[in-house]
């Protein structure tokens, strides 16, 4: 291992590349690459993640010659630039940013205009001869600088510049006189000198050496720490840490700062698109402090600049044959360039990029595969208001990320949680949002900020979680104390109806009617390219001919679970099935039974028809039978009206249960209740037989639910096949059929050899086989899980991705145990798991035959099972 | 394999012996044993078990040469004794009984004096010169035949007998004269004319052909599929039939018929015990018709036959080296042996036999150690009434089997199971018992009948199920209609408190205070036997000092399992546990739990000064905090009154849990109120130090409940070290204490090796593994586990034995793992089937350290875990 820590990026003089990001970081990687392209980028050095991966494992402490090499690096960047750090004279002023191996958006900390003091301030203000420009960018450093090596508060410093501006009448910070800046640059060092009770550091090496600890030490904030434990990725990869020479944005009219996307980050499109600001730093577009004007106004303002950009653009895009997001300064009508990555984008955008890809030669369709994150696919189907209805605008901002969402307002990430608990929607209104927002924003069904543009902190952090999102509503005005807020001329109060439309901007009065979205044909094209190459089937999870429809236009091979007590819940035959459960005696229970035979045998039908040609697995009735009876008094009374009986409230309650989970359920009911699951094949097969005759090709898979003993599928297996027999006999059809099982309890996996011998399909019931081999109810679990996630004492949340550890084994051996006996004995999952792109990687490796998830997760399933294909390839 | 279907018995020309009982069934194995030891036994044949086997394999058809075999051996037969099966001339008359290779007592039929019709019946009165003898034998035969062979109610010949008594006001059926005889026979006839629609058949050998077949099909009656489930036996075994030549207890006064046991079945003492019944046939005395004499009258009633008696039951007892149970008839002052075969014996006596047995030099310690039911092992524990009181007597009958139990009067075993259900203790009282009641003895706390001697049906059965039993109470008389019963001039109602004694033959009013019985001088002698045999440690299940010292005084070796949750249910405890677990904030819960951590302290302070120089483990609190909050408006309104806060009822709600088994509980609560656990270590370690100084041995084992990943014993063991060491410095003591896990989830099985690296024992909590690894609620089960057990479904409930094929598989896999990362980690069983022999066969199997078990089973898994190791010896 090398034992250099610090890498230089200097035109000609670069050390580092692009494939160097676990050592330099994303951004310090692209900087030595963008250099080694020739694009002008100020020159400055990258110290590596090694040297804060030492920094944590030494009670930070900075490796020994670890600044000996950092000052090394800093007389060459002297040279290179023809400034001196800490110098009077012609002051060299940098910038220290983290960056780590991935993309922790606005997670770990940056420090710009470092190197100022008194000293350097006369310097800089001579040098360049402004010195509004040198005090607003002194006055930027000392509050950033404090903020983050200091650790205070920065609505602190806003504040004091706050109350100057309306002292002053003013605006925006750029009016700001010179006098008002000295003024605020005396107060924010009063208050830094009250607060730490010394003076703001005036030594640019101490200034220098602090930052660099602070950047390290952002690298283990707490929301850092919890957002990797989210993404899954590794506290012990570190952060870089970039010191680049700063230009400067915020040298007047001539001079801007931006952020700029090589294609549409929303919609996929091959346009340029970006923000600009002219005289403002970075962190002023980012922020969302001022609304910023569209890239598309610089080759009006500065067209040389812009064709520049273009070309750099290009070249990027060309280079790293993907979209790219850059970051951008013109100081003086010279364009450097500051950062560049590949581009968030929504999904939908993320589809149409890599299919356009593939047609302008630029990458295969495998690379286009992998360019898309199977789990994010399903965003594509986020809602849009429905076109033919009318609806009151309350204002506009911008789209900044797709979809439509309607719930009620909350004004905070606190009151948002608290609601989701209750599976209330809200959507969150925000003045701005902040990193400590993101748990707030991934429960809210939509966000609205005041502020920012379509870079902002929102907008970004939307578009990632797929959420929609409206920025920067300028007529929106949020009183959080007296939850609630001005939308132009309307006051709403907290928890108001409320719509936004993230694809146009819109903010509409009310709930409102929202459809979901068509299929773009570049989606269907990508589907299909995964379909072509992914080796597991899907299949859907459908309980009416409705889903199965969606499904099989989403492309789903079959239905891998159709839950027949969905059907028992629907309101017109709750009395029928609760008449059934609570008849006195089997002779009554007959002929409620008889009565749902024909209802079952409908659903059937038109499941049948919508499958024509697949196969289609019906679930036998699985939930407690308690579940179907009614609970308050009232409507137990008025069942008992309705049956014309005495009281029914003992019946009901002497069939509640402690723990329904592992109560009479599943083939347990079929074993103790035959006539129910009896009518419920004979309702399958008399439907089968009866499509069968016209013309349709049905292929029913009976399916027997919560097998713990191979003798409970026996007993099952025979009277399934009696009714059978009988059936098709009357019926005269000679349908083929297949009688299986699910294993979703630990016995079963452990027994699933015993079971392979008399079942003619596995389904794993990942879902219950969490709650049992695990022991968690996911009702209950909700209280100590997500911190269990959050603390990271469990990778993931179970329920959503299989934990592969403990009950991998548990599948895997049952796998192994079935095949060992029946080899090729048909395989899948249902349950959330077949529809999340870890597990179906994982079920990939199984070789099971398929995975089977909600019709809307159909295309994601595809393309998952395509990557894992191409994982899998050398 | 041999083609032979019949062996006969017949002195010297004898060609069965004892150990082909498999083929002969029991008794027919011994019959012949018997004739090779020139004991007087009646001549005849068995047909074997094949013949049975072959007759349920091909639709109920007899193998095709069987009845030419059974005809030969009839001939050889009829040369041997000298009389003429069917001919009226001196006919021979049989017995057809069944006889399985283990005891199935009362299960299978039997028919006696076959042969007889109207011809024969002249003959036999002629032969003998005794009509009445005669006449009572057909009367027998034919309602005997009539309800084992045609299938009809053996209570409607009983009911015409009853009649004809009560008609001629007699009592007894020796009282009937020739002529009541007559009228009785001809009304028998008519009842079998009319329930079957054909004369009562005539022909002898069709008799014996359907007698056979009766049999055979006797089998696969319910209550023998049902009886064979519940002991494990295999229903492929079959019956064999023994056909014996008759003799005649019922010839008149120098006949008789009787029982013997060759020691004591009730206490195992070593003297001769039985019964008999002058002119009588052995149905009368197993049914309990007549209360019979003692043994010790026949001494003076036929001293000769006595002596004989002696000789062959000492003879007996040698050959066979263990206490056995005879059936003998006189006929005409002759003595003929029908039956012997090893008796059934309560524990006690089983314990006193073997031991005295081992000492009289018969058999040796090991064959000694196998000789006791280790299960039954804890009947020795059965209560009896406190000596100190002064009880009311009301009735008496014989002590049928030992022990007292006290409890509320049922007359139908329907109602007893019907109110066991609600945890009600009952005590059956019936006029008798028949094979029908096993489910209502098997709840009840005790049983007293009318009717019947000590091998009464009720006797017999309640010893083999370690039940108190009182038989024969000839002052009660039961009316089932009315639901009450007379004993003596008192009237009892159902659910009347009521106490047995069932060693002292005493029915005792109302309620009674039981204790405890004392251990024997045997007993304690084969458990320490048992101690130097077993290889697997004993420990005990125990929450107090009161249960710890028990625990040890029956051999304990430790505590595999101290409950901290009992400890937090006490009474005076409860309102502070409630008050921590509803605290508002984390001071309140910190003050709280300062006050309970000297309550705890002293709990563990009296346990480990009961273990001293044993270990104690000690599990951290495991149930959910829901379990300890008040249910009724009443109490949780009162309990906010006290906490002096507003309402309580949303908050504890709130606490409630669908899936509690599920929920937030275990290590899970550790980790979400890490304070709870604190107080608990600290409380253990506390008392552990102040013990140590007391030169008391103490070590102690900390236990983590619930884990599911490892990470959760990593963050519970830190914090467990922390305050250790704090403890420990704070003590002055150098405490060795162990932190280990209960490994009681699957996942937790499936990742031992993880978890053993980080614990220092594991205890399989097998209790919560058979919940989940079978996804089987404990509570709500008892719908259709009974269901499953008792149609065959499972061997048996998986709560009482181990589920050795699939939660076997999990412990093994996890032993194995463990072992595999930490060779020699200690590990052991708590929970019931730590004292289930069964299952403690299992666990040495997998050579675990210990198990652990509740006090009173500690013997019983003492003997098991040494009749395990005995078991393994080639």
């Amino acid at each position: 291992m090398s034992k250099q820590f610090v890498y230089a990026f200097a035109g000609e003089k670069t050390h580092g590349k692009a494939d160097m990001r676990n050592d330099l970081g994303g951004k310090g990687a692209n900087l030595a690459e963008m250099a080694l392209l020739g694009i002008n980028v100020p020159p400055g050095f990258t110290i590596s993640t090694k040297a804060c991966v030492y920094f944590f494992k030494n009670k930070k402490k900075l490796p020994p010659k670890l600044w000996d090499e950092v000052l090394e690096h800093l007389q060459s960047l002297e040279k290179s630039v023809g400034k001196k750090f800490g110098c009077s004279d012609n002051p060299l002023l940098v910038s220290v940013r983290s960056g780590a191996r991935v993309s922790m958006p606005g997670m770990m900390d940056t420090v710009l205009n470092l190197g100022l003091n008194e000293d350097t301030l006369r310097g800089l203000a001579q040098k360049t001869e402004n010195e509004w420009f040198a005090l607003d960018t002194y006055r930027r450093f000392i509050s950033m600088f404090s903020n983050v090596v200091l650790g205070i508060d920065g609505t602190r410093f806003e504040h004091i510049l706050e109350k100057e501006k309306s002292r002053r009448g003013i605006k925006v910070d750029t009016e700001l006189s010179v006098r008002d800046l000295k003024s605020v640059i005396k107060k924010f060092k009063t208050l830094v000198a009250r607060e730490t009770r010394k003076n703001f550091p005036d030594d640019p090496m101490k200034q220098l050496r602090m930052a660099v600890e602070a950047v390290f030490n952002s690298w283990n904030t707490e929301r850092a720490v919890v957002y990797r434990k989210m993404k899954g990725y590794s506290h012990d990869w570190g952060t870089a840490v970039t010191v680049q020479s700063m230009v400067f944005g915020n040298m007047g009219t001539t001079s801007a700062t931006g952020v700029a996307f090589t294609r549409n980050p929303a919609t996929g499109e091959k346009n340029f698109f970006g923000e600009y600001m002219i005289n403002a730093q970075g962190e002023d577009v980012v922020a969302g402090i001022r609304t910023p004007n569209s890239i598309d106004q610089l080759e009006k303002d500065m067209p040389e600049i812009y064709k520049g950009l273009v070309q750099v653009y290009k070249k990027l895009e060309n280079h790293y044959k993907d979209m790219q997001d850059m970051e951008f300064t013109i100081e003086n009508e010279k364009l450097y360039l500051l950062q560049t990555r590949a581009g968030k984008r929504t999904a939908a955008s993320a589809v149409k990029i890599a299919v356009d890809m593939v047609d302008e030669g630029l990458i295969n369709k495998r690379e286009a595969l992998m360019r898309v994150p199977a789990d994010q696919l399903d965003q594509i189907f986020h809602p849009t208001i429905d076109p033919k209805l009318k609806t009151k605008i309350l204002g506009e901002g911008l789209g900044a990320s797709p979809g439509a969402a309607t719930g009620k307002i909350v004004f905070s990430s606190e009151r948002a949680l608290e609601l989701a608990k209750k599976k209330e929607k809200v959507i969150l209104v925000r003045t701005e949002t902040s990193p400590e927002d993101i748990h707030g924003m991934s429960v809210a069904e939509g966000i609205i900020t005041a502020k920012g543009g379509m870079t902002s902190h929102a907008a970004v952090v939307a578009r990632a979680m797929g959420k929609p999102c409206v920025s920067g509503v300028e007529e929106l005005a949020i009183n959080g104390k007296r939850k609630n807020c001005l939308l132009g001329a309307i006051k709403l109060k907290e928890l108001a109806p409320i719509t936004l439309d993230g694809t146009t901007g819109q903010v509409i009065e009310g709930k409102v009617n929202l459809i979901k979205s068509h299929l773009t044909a570049s989606f269907t094209r990508m589907v299909s390219w995964a379909g072509k190459i992914r080796r597991l089937k899907i299949r859907a999870n459908a309980d009416t001919p409705q889903e199965a429809l969606l499904a099989r236009d989403f492309g789903a091979q079959g239905i891998g679970l159709c839950r027949t007590e969905h059907m028992f819940f629907d309101e017109k035959r709750i009395f029928l099935v609760r008449k059934m459960i609570l008849a006195k005696n089997d002779k009554v229970r007959t002929e409620v039974l008889k009565k749902l035979l024909p209802i079952q045998r409908k659903d059937f039908t038109g499941i049948f028809k919508a499958m024509d040609g697949l196969p289609v697995t019906i679930r036998l009735l699985d939930p407690p039978l308690h579940e179907f009876l009614p609970r308050s008094t009232k409507e137990i009374n008025s069942l008992a009206r309705e049956m014309k009986v005495g009281a029914l409230g003992k019946k009901i309650e002497s069939m509640s249960e402690m723990n329904p989970m592992l109560g009479h359920r599943g083939c347990r009911l079929g074993i103790t209740f035959p006539d129910i699951y009896k009518m419920q094949v004979r309702a399958i097969l008399e439907a089968g037989c009866r499509m069968a005759k016209k013309d349709v090709k049905v292929y029913p898979e009976i399916m027997v639910p919560l097998v713990l003993h191979v003798n409970e599928f026996k007993i099952v297996r025979e009277f399934i096949l009696e009714v059978a027999s009988e059936v098709l006999k009357k019926e005269g059809v000679d349908l083929k059929f297949k009688i299986g099982t699910m294993i979703e309890l630990p016995r079963a996996a452990l027994t699933a050899d015993e079971i392979a011998r008399e079942a003619d399909f596995f389904s794993f019931g990942t879902n219950d086989l969490t709650q049992t081999g695990l022991g968690l109810s996911r009702d209950d679990s909700g209280n100590f899980l997500r911190q269990y996630v959050d603390q990271g004492l469990l990778n993931h949340d179970p329920f959503v991705s299989l934990d592969q550890d403990g009950l991998g084994q548990l599948v895997q051996l049952a796998v192994e145990k079935g095949r060992g006996v029946k080899p090729g004995i048909h395989m899948g999952i249902c349950g959330e798991h077949g529809g999340d792109p870890v597990s179906i990687d994982f079920f990939n490796r199984l070789n099971l035959d398929y995975v089977s998830c909600s019709p809307y997760r159909v295309p994601t399933a595809i393309l998952a099972a395509a990557q894992a294909v191409i994982k899998e390839e050398p």
